[in-house]
């Protein structure tokens, strides 16, 4: 049962937690169905849409080595050059902050990011799984010194053993990072499993001012209700997207998450605007959401690859088959 | 954060708590979208699927009066006769229990549920708007008397006064019902309301013995989360459908809450291949699930129907005029 003392801390039902910070990454998850492949059109509408409707942060994409991805093989948000970017906002003359993803050990950062007074990017993201930490803290500090708010998302937590996970945010919370966050990759985790990563991660980042974020996946149906509980345990930092759009079972509705929050400087009627007439129409070619497949890698705590296989293939295979593929570890 | 007395009231993560069960309510809620007109072959498979997956509950459909509704206009499972009910379950050799829901003033029930021992049906569940609750009361005592299990849902608490509410409790927990639902009609309710409201009915159920069940509605993706909630804070009697089919954004995913459920008892495998064979093939034509029209009304804490005419004229009309329209009142 919830305590006055829970009510307190969460904003209450009626009022609102002013440090909580919302991150449209619809662009940038969004992106790994389609191979960053967007209209401008598109792009610009979900930027006008964040800034209309108050979002904190708009991810654009990621940062990757043009050495590792070929440029010819992907969109230009897989990139997110700087030209890329102010082809759509300009210099971006609004309080909207801009971000990108990087993920460790497939970005060309030193030369990649610019300075950030040569950028209209505000917010560097760094992306680890949990090997590649030491990697992870390199970047950080690059980023931190060329200007940039970082964050750090450690993947697929649901997969990594919690020893290590404790060394890794002791060493993530030394670096210059303003947020540190639970990323459910594999859209496995249930509410109580988030507070339980929660406490974890609030024990390290909390004594040096450090944000808990959350980025949630769709699998279980479970990313809005998991970025509530989130946020009723302290996390300032969530991560949403217009209409889910995301990898596989997508994300966190954007369009939920500022229903929720009674700020009133977040806007709804913009957001509501974009998903009917940009997001939605792209949902039958881009085939995002919560479904059979998604749902069967969630519960099993695998990576949605299998699943986005199987629905390629035309998705009417044999369901309990691909469950037992799965099950066995595909 | 998840106290070690919590855990050990919901099960824990890896164990399960043996008193809960499931009513798998499908063809009952789903067949508001459908006026009650399912394949046999449908209503079979559903039927096989809950016996297979060792579901506690199948829901078949209403009994409602054929004075109020004419027959001529709606399927079967708008009245659930016995001999409907037979043709697709014979005697029911299994140890799947069956129920019906009854509305009130809306069911001849004197007449129509007949007595336990002449009907295949073990639970009747009587739904009642709050200012019903005089009439319930006398259903709930005619089924008793006719040796049923007996429930009682009063409907659209979203938008009962505390006072009436208080009222009714304490009127129904002096009635000889098994369970007592909490029912989000209109799927308004986030995971703090529903232990708010959970609370308040314990506090009236527990001294009776009456068990909590919950009845949850998708409009914010949060009817499985919600339900999870509830089991967390004690309720033992869940309403769940395949693929969530029911009115509107629909239900509780019984995939979801059978995965979610520990019990050795369960399986999954029946309700993945009914989900992909027989009901996801009807999503075309029926249209349930969570979207945005369901969500504007759901976030108002309004009655879908407004969402159900706007997509019937297309889908395609202005959301922003129809949040408008909504928020008004319509």
């Amino acid at each position: 049962m919830t305590s006055d003392e829970d009510q307190k801390e969460s904003g209450g039902w009626v009022s609102y937690r002013p440090e909580i910070k919302i991150l449209d990454c619809t662009i940038r998850d969004g992106g790994l169905m389609n191979n960053h492949r967007f209209a401008d059109e598109t792009v610009r509408a979900v930027y006008a849409a964040c800034v209309g409707s108050g979002v904190d942060y708009m991810e654009v994409g990621y940062k990757a080595s043009k050495d590792i991805f070929p440029v010819a093989e992907h969109g230009p948000w897989k990139y997110s050059d700087e030209e890329d970017i102010r082809r759509i906002v300009g210099d971006n003359d609004t309080s909207l902050k801009l971000s990108v993803m990087a993920d460790a050990e497939k970005t060309d950062y030193e030369k990649d990011i610019l300075p950030a007074d040569q950028s209209v990017l505000d917010l560097i993201r760094v992306a680890t799984y949990i090997h590649q930490v030491p990697t992870a803290l390199e970047m950080i500090q690059d980023a931190h010194e060329k200007g940039y708010e970082v964050g750090c998302n450690i993947m697929a937590l649901s997969t990594v053993p919690e020893p290590e996970l404790e060394e890794a945010l002791a060493l993530l919370v030394q670096s210059p990072i303003k947020a540190l966050y639970i990323v459910d990759s594999f859209g496995n985790l249930y509410s109580e499993q988030v507070s339980y990563y929660q406490e974890l991660y609030t024990r390290f980042a909390e004594p040096k001012g450090i944000t808990i974020g959350m980025h949630a996946h769709n699998n279980l149906q479970l990313a809005y209700s998991n970025t509530i509980q989130a946020i009723i345990n302290g996390a300032n930092m969530l991560d949403a997207t217009m209409a889910g759009l995301g990898r596989g079972a997508g994300n966190c509705y954007l369009e939920l998450l500022i229903g929720f929050l009674h700020n009133p400087k977040y806007h709804l009627r913009p957001v509501l605007e974009c998903v009917h007439e940009h997001i939605e129409p792209m949902r039958d070619e881009l085939a995002w959401g919560y479904d059979l497949p998604y749902m069967v890698t969630g519960l099993l705590n695998r990576h949605p690859r299998a699943a986005m296989r199987f629905k390629e293939n035309g998705g009417d295979g044999d369901i309990l088959e691909f469950y037992d593929r799965v099950l066995e570890g595909e």
